[in-house]
């Protein structure tokens, strides 16, 4: 095996995109984190965000470019559960000796449980639930918005504003979350309808933390929303108990908050992660050049 | 007042573009419908429904273009009531002696009750409650997707596709409903995610009938969607009449269908139109002549 081969990791969110760029042999020589890598934001976006990524791990590992020619690169990009987009960021020219591109909530199950069975929920500004069991891969929820994305933090957020449009409809009582919420936009309705015309699940999300800190204060429209939010979270939690998984991981930035909101059963099954998406890419990156060896 | 004014009618929603021209005292010179005139889909989608459909009119009245200098308009467009909307619309140049822009719900609310106080309930591609009280407006939804119009044709068939991808994760059992609009995108969810994604309110809405139909067998999940689309217009319907209307009037494409799962206490004030929303715009276009009359 070439061990003068690099490896990267990439876990390319709907939010931030990290990078780690190794040895082979698991040394770190430099990390960055960008902007959003969501695949569905367009390959554009997300492969800006990867290759800024991959530049300053590069400047802060004091690399040449010509480094990435002896890298076994893993991009592990939400989104690329749809066929269409994964073939998309399979066709995109790279620097890379190999590249293998899989989804943030694959690299995310090999990184929560190593070689062991398992399972996954992402709950970050996306939803999904993913796992690994006897090698059969198995994957609930994670369509994205409109349709899908149900206990996201993207879905919060947009819940949330329709909530504050039903107030101001006088359909329902108002409450301090939706004040707040309202006073963002000047009290304007229309305001609200015309920026959620044009935002992005990471936009919807950015109204997450609002959300929970008024549902610890009693809320009771923020309380609903992390109850029904939690429910989307424990159907995931069961069907990925249903395959198999008997240990699941919680990941995601929504997670810690969504985590009191759970069911107990679903508390039941969650374990501490090994490791994150990162390390599960670069894990997902060192199969790849070790079977690139053997093939040699 | 001068007589050789002519009239021009048009109902412009998120599927079709209806026009009537009229003499003053109200002879049918010409109609048309033509496609999808929402506002929110874009100045230049809507307008172009528009002047198609004027120029149709024109065509079957055997009229030359310059009597649309003679002709006062009433527009009324569905996302008139969003203040950008309505005002990009009100900019827009136009070959017309005199424009008034609305927007539909308000010249349905006109044609429907006329002289006299009352609401309209709009259960189309979209939704939106309007009355008029005492001269005062009141408007209740009708705030578009993602966020609004619940209850909609449009809102209808989202939720379907939601339910489809949940029944395919097994987080829901199969209806015939579900499989079913499943077969129309070849039993593949990255078909519906795909679709999805571009789909407009119009796409979303040609869903509804298959609802419809699946409620009438007794589909869970259809009769499910019908319920909760109920209780939405059922709200507005509360609203309306916490407005000072008594008197409501059910219209759009989605009414009938509707109908029979609404509430008794909104049956309760359903009356009969007097006419439709191109009455209502005809009616507003005269008023703007007579005043037009009584200025000069």
């Amino acid at each position: 095996m070439d061990k003068n081969l690099l490896l990267l990791g990439i876990d390319g969110g709907g939010t931030h995109c990290r990078a780690r760029l190794t040895t082979f042999a698991g040394q770190i020589l430099g990390e960055a984190v960008t902007g959003p890598a969501n695949l569905r934001l367009g390959l554009g976006t997300s492969f800006s965000s990867v290759f800024e990524a991959v530049g300053q791990c590069l400047d802060r590992s004091k690399l040449p470019q010509a480094t990435l020619g002896r890298t076994v690169a893993c991009l592990a990009l939400a989104g690329a559960s749809e066929p269409r987009h994964l073939a998309a960021a399979q066709g995109q020219k790279h620097p890379f000796h190999k590249t293998v591109v899989t989804t943030d909530a694959h690299a995310a199950c090999i990184g929560a449980h190593g070689e062991r069975d398992g399972g996954i929920i992402v709950a970050g500004t996306g939803t999904v639930g993913w796992s690994i069991v006897d090698g059969q891969t198995y994957r609930v929820g994670g369509w994205g918005l409109p349709l899908s994305d149900e206990g996201s933090g993207a879905w919060l957020g947009a819940e949330a504003l329709r909530r504050v449009l039903w107030a101001w409809d006088g359909r329902i009582p108002w409450t301090p979350l939706l004040r707040s919420l309202f006073a963002n936009f000047d009290n304007d309705p229309h305001a609200i309808v015309d920026w959620s015309a044009a935002a992005s699940p990471r936009d919807f999300g950015s109204l997450t933390q609002a959300v929970v800190d008024h549902a610890t204060r009693g809320d009771a429209v923020a309380t609903e929303l992390m109850q029904l939010a939690a429910a989307h979270i424990d159907t995931l939690a069961a069907r990925l108990v249903a395959s198999g998984a008997t240990r699941l991981v919680l990941v995601g930035g929504f997670g810690p908050s969504l985590k009191p909101w759970l069911a107990a059963n679903t508390l039941s099954h969650l374990v501490e992660p090994e490791g994150d998406a990162l390390d599960g890419a670069l894990r997902l990156a060192r199969s790849a050049a070790a079977s690139l060896a053997r093939v040699a």
